[in-house]
């Protein structure tokens, strides 16, 4: 496989994807999240808000991404999961069926999730250009090798094609942290 | 490379090692520690007594492995660093100068550390046999294959041979994290 494409890697620290009426119950009928940062995926943003998601054991407060979705999903490393007290598992984002419960609390409410937190399976981004070009189709699994004193090859990651998408890796924070990369620098892998 | 080779994975958590001199000041002069448990590692122990890190943001609780060393050393994983607030870096075990510093607290006195906190690089305990069977010498470094679907490979990990060494390949808890592997189940690697 051609190893001269570089990705960029990003770090995704725990977050919170909600519906509207979700936001209606723990902020308040037709509340309005207020846009506080754009994520390096365009049209994707940071709100101001944050939400407190309550385990088992513990709770913290997670920050909520925008625009809001048709699912509330709670995407976690594994450190959060055992912090809190959450049984989670490895899913692709969407893939909510029999995934973990949890509390959400916001200023007005609660809404108790039967279904919906995720540690999100490392993925790529990439437009369907390039993909063509790699011979990789929306969904595959390549294996991107990064480099460092705690250098890796990560297997099993895999592909969303879109042709909006900005070449881009993301990896959760216990990924991150497991090979020394956070967002300070970019950091790229190279597919292996 | 021989791929047959399985290695058992353990994941370590944050721990201290203390010299007789920091024992007598954090829990009183001539204080013997208790050993609670044995370790993989034949002959070491982890005491049931803890000591308390303090970085500049936080502290947190840390286990004591016994025996006693020739200078205190204290490991954690990159997560319990962001949150203690302490620079450090990836070091091998005993590589500890200009390392990154701490203040211990026990119940009797505490001890301020110009250096000392690593954390510890990934490596593989081996019989000094089996790595001349595979022509492998002390301080080599491997890369060892890890499946799952959080599966990697992990590259530059030092192989530390002693007579003595039962196979072992130890990570820390954002690399057992990252790759969902914990210490309730054996997990292989193999030479890769």
């Amino acid at each position: 496989m051609n190893n001269e494409v570089k990705i960029p890697i990003e770090v995704s620290a725990r977050h919170v994807h909600l519906t509207q009426d979700h936001v209606d119950i723990l902020f308040g009928e037709g509340y309005q999240l207020v846009n506080k940062r754009e994520l390096s995926v365009k049209g994707f943003f940071v709100a101001e808000e944050r939400v407190e998601v309550v385990g088992k054991k513990a709770s913290a407060s997670f920050g909520i991404l925008t625009p809001l979705r048709s699912a509330t999903q709670v995407e976690m490393a594994i450190t959060d999961a055992i912090k809190l007290g959450i049984d989670v598992c490895v899913r692709m984002s969407g893939d909510l069926v029999n995934s973990a419960a949890c509390t959400l609390k916001g200023p007005k409410g609660e809404v108790t999730l039967d279904e919906g937190v995720i540690i999100a399976a490392r993925h790529i981004h990439m437009n369907d250009r390039l993909a063509k070009e790699l011979g990789i189709k929306d969904h595959d699994e390549v294996s991107v090798k990064v480099s460092g004193d705690r250098g890796v090859v990560f297997d099993h990651v895999a592909v969303r094609c879109d042709p909006a998408f900005d070449l881009t890796m993301h990896i959760d924070t216990d990924e991150g942290n497991a090979i020394n990369v956070n967002n300070k620098n970019i950091t790229y892998g190279v597919l292996f």
